[in-house]
């Protein structure tokens, strides 16, 4: 019987995933979740945001791949198979949320909405008042290797840069706040609030309408803004709305959602002031994605360990 | 009789000038084009885009400033006085047009437009397929201070860059090709063209269709795209149009026009895949600006020569 390469995905489209692991791993089946395919001859699992549960019972499977970096994905589900778990360690993905945080941290800087309106109406009017980078601030929470890269580069562009991470490090050349009690410090100096912690029982639901009426009121920018590229649960909508209506939120962008797929009935979508993306903020080429775990694959089979594995006991 | 100083704008509003100068030199009447005062009070005159002649038999002229870095605007005035005369020289300049470089690059780079009109729809889609800033070369033609500083830091990002000056230089790190017969070279490799060419009789109506169709048609974008902060008049913008529509070029990012501002009737206004900006690439803080002006009269007032004078013979 011909092994079987599972494609467990509760969230993205499995047709191009199924395409590159039938042209990478020709000597297995590939098949994805509602197949119809023999639950005995499945060796290996890539998932993102399986349903809980879509793992369990199947005996002859050898390990299981995450498709990113985050991983909460996982441990959502209390029946994961006890069996070598990998994430994806790709610094593709490092660079590609770098890429999106300087994009919207622009875009505010330089009003990108305002000319966009102003360009519908083909009127011609500057700014007189725009400020530089150097006269934002930025705030980032959440100081690991994404947030790190993406101090060093808005920093290099001009703008004003602090960080505030749970436990205290140190960043040559950016002001790091640490802990609950600093946490107010880094806000009340925060014209764009960058966010991008992982998802855990303690930051969910961080982002709420205390934490953004403690953002700075003295700016050169009119009220702060918020750039959330981190998880939906790190979010509560409802807050984030009543901020942007009531006047303590300028602009919401936003990659992420309590529910993905965002639902069409989510007053989001067409907010005048919100930027919304797919979730899409850094995610790799599938090819380059599938190339690594395919090799991984191959590991296994060769009877070698596999690389970037998780603790499951930890949760990360 | 209180001496005059005059603001000449052809562009732009003159209101927030007015008032600075009212502030930072209380010892002069402030006056601008078009108001009621005494000719022979004007001791000194800030330009931008002045009427040419406007500036002619102010027989107690001492100085003129351009309130920009360039100085094309001054030499298009046959009447242009033979007074001292110099620009404004600020490092902000540079840093206000790299940002505006890096936010259209990553703009281009990302598909803002595509998931904008996503949005607008509240269609939840990604494409598998988008490529990382490395896999896009960028081309840069005017490697002077502004070409280069942005050069660096779309490397830093992760762009592939190169450039393109008329005189061969040598700047680290970034491919340069010079020349009037190196210029298709550059062409060939290009993605995303950035112009920030000063305009010279040589380099006049030099963004038009056969310089389009130079650009590359093997990369990972769609087709290439154009982004224009240098000066109007080196694009010819009919041009620009048909290859839009004809599929030469993706995308059109102009901040510059043959006729500024842009006419009611430009078919540009409301082309689906062209950003207009009413020529705010780089402009510094009025107050920034008004205070180097300002420490230009004291100097003058106290006999001593001005900074950054120009040379009306050159022409720059």
């Amino acid at each position: 019987m011909k092994k079987t390469f599972l494609i467990a995905m509760g969230s993205g489209d499995p047709e191009p995933w199924v395409k590159s692991f039938e042209t990478l791993l020709p000597e297995f089946s590939i098949a994805k979740l509602g197949d119809d395919f023999e639950r005995e001859s499945v060796a290996y699992a890539m998932t993102w945001y399986h349903p809980p549960g879509s793992l369990a019972d199947f005996k002859s499977l050898k390990a299981i791949f995450s498709l990113g970096a985050g991983v909460d994905h996982l441990f959502r589900d209390p029946l994961l198979p006890s069996v070598p778990t990998a994430r994806v360690v790709d610094p593709d993905l490092t660079k590609r949320m770098t890429e999106y945080v300087i994009l919207h941290a622009l875009s505010i800087l330089r009003q990108t909405r305002r000319y966009r309106n102003q360009q519908n109406q083909k009127v011609w009017l500057d700014d007189d008042h725009q400020p530089a980078a150097g006269d934002v601030r930025i705030g980032i929470m959440g100081m690991g290797v994404l947030g790190q890269d993406a101090a060093e580069k808005l920093s290099l562009i001009g703008f004003d840069v602090a960080g505030w991470n749970r436990s205290p490090k140190s960043i040559s050349g950016i002001k790091l706040f640490s802990g609950h009690e600093e946490l107010p410090h880094l806000l009340a100096r925060t014209d764009i609030l960058i966010v991008l912690l992982p998802l855990t029982p303690e930051t969910r639901g961080i982002i709420n309408a205390k934490l953004l009426k403690g953002l700075a009121r003295d700016g050169r920018v009119k009220a702060p803004s918020l750039i959330n590229a981190g998880r939906g649960g790190l979010q509560k909508e409802n807050e984030i709305l009543s901020c942007l209506d009531g006047g303590t939120l300028h602009e919401a962008v936003l990659d992420v959602f309590e529910t993905e797929p965002l639902p069409v009935s989510s007053p989001l979508w067409l907010h005048p002031r919100v930027t919304i993306t797919p979730h899409n903020a850094s995610v790799s080429d599938p090819m380059a994605i599938s190339k690594m775990i395919a090799e991984q694959v191959r590991r296994s089979e060769r009877g070698e360990p596999l690389l970037y594995q998780l603790d499951q006991s930890r949760g990360y």
